[in-house]
């Protein structure tokens, strides 16, 4: 970086590049912007941060983003507390949620099982998912929707919607093996060409998946 | 955007998603990351951010970025006081001090004329580049270096280093307008095949200034 900036704008620079998928050059851009004009939006997003960063934790039970100890999705009395669907991130949650279609439960892994990077069930919310599958199997006395104690609603669906990358797979094997001991179903979200995709263009993992995975019409 | 996530995140996303080539997914993706993991590092952006925008101005010379009231080019003294290099953006400044070759001042316009958008002259530091001219031709007493008062230094070469774009064009010829008349030298950066440029795809426009502009070996 150029030392003609002055220290605060190297500083700042520096920061901003240490946000994934932001290089140097965008850095001193988005720098540049927020230091020129108005500088009421720069501190506006600054207090976000700070905001965000202070108030957003992880739901105790589903470990999806939330204010408060329970989130919106599991203290909502209206949504299938039997199904629960296992994703990586929280912006998964808002992809499914988006979609409309879903109305159980989640549990955010905040990862996928990647050996060659070095993560393994333990960096990740796999155990804590364990547990919950146990807690459940063993809690004989539980209401249908227990919302005062939302871990103790039987789950009868376990659908495992990592994504379909090698480690999303791994991810998804190692709790279906768990899930499975425990006797729960375990499901998989689909794979296949996606909408509006044509064979022609499909890489083959992928049209063998589709063709592998044919139901009937 | 979701209204699944917490409030807090919500602003954050809308925060982010103001600045420039952030779109809605880049600035949810930017707002997990600030939130996972520690909190720390998100809050040495914010105060970064808070930092630089009460900390940097523009200096009162040339309108680089600054913390004092004179920046840290148009105070030394070992530059050449008799060049100024006109440029559009505070980073075009960086760009050329990377080179190397240049020691002389800077002028930046923060903008070019652009009719159809709306930014006329007075949008941008045109005037007080004229300005810097005029007082310049006007002063006969000055000295070959005034540092006290960087303005009063006498101006031999005016390079206009805007952009090589519509805008970048009009504006150096508005401003060479006003130069030529106070009896400025005036340059203009050459325009020509980018080193490493084939012809073959070279677009008409470039390959013509790059004929048009030839010089003796």
């Amino acid at each position: 970086m150029s030392s003609s900036y002055p220290a605060a704008m190297r500083r700042l620079i520096n920061e901003l590049s240490k946000l994934p998928s932001i290089g140097e050059k965008s850095a001193s851009r988005l720098a540049y912007h927020l230091l020129s004009g108005n500088k009421e939006p720069s501190l506006v997003l600054a207090r976000a941060i700070e905001e965000a960063v202070e108030q957003i934790k992880l739901c105790r039970v589903c470990f999806f983003l939330s204010e408060e100890e329970v989130c919106s999705i599991c203290s909502d009395a209206g949504r299938d507390f039997d199904k629960l669907c296992v994703v990586e991130k929280p912006v998964d949650v808002i992809a499914l949620e988006r979609c409309g279609g879903y109305r159980g439960l989640y549990h955010v892994l905040h990862g996928a099982w990647s050996p060659l990077k070095g993560v393994g069930p333990e960096h990740t919310k796999i155990d804590e998912l364990i547990v919950r599958l146990k807690q459940d199997s063993n809690d004989v006395n539980r209401a249908a929707v227990n919302l005062e104690d939302p871990l103790s609603n039987e789950i009868t669906e376990l659908i495992l919607a990592t994504s379909t990358t090698v480690e999303g797979d791994a991810t998804a094997l190692y709790i279906a093996n768990y899930a499975s001991e425990l006797g729960v179903a375990v499901t998989r979200i689909a794979q296949g060409l996606p909408k509006g995709g044509e064979l022609e263009y499909a890489d083959e993992m992928t049209l063998n998946l589709s063709f592998r995975g044919r139901r009937e019409l």
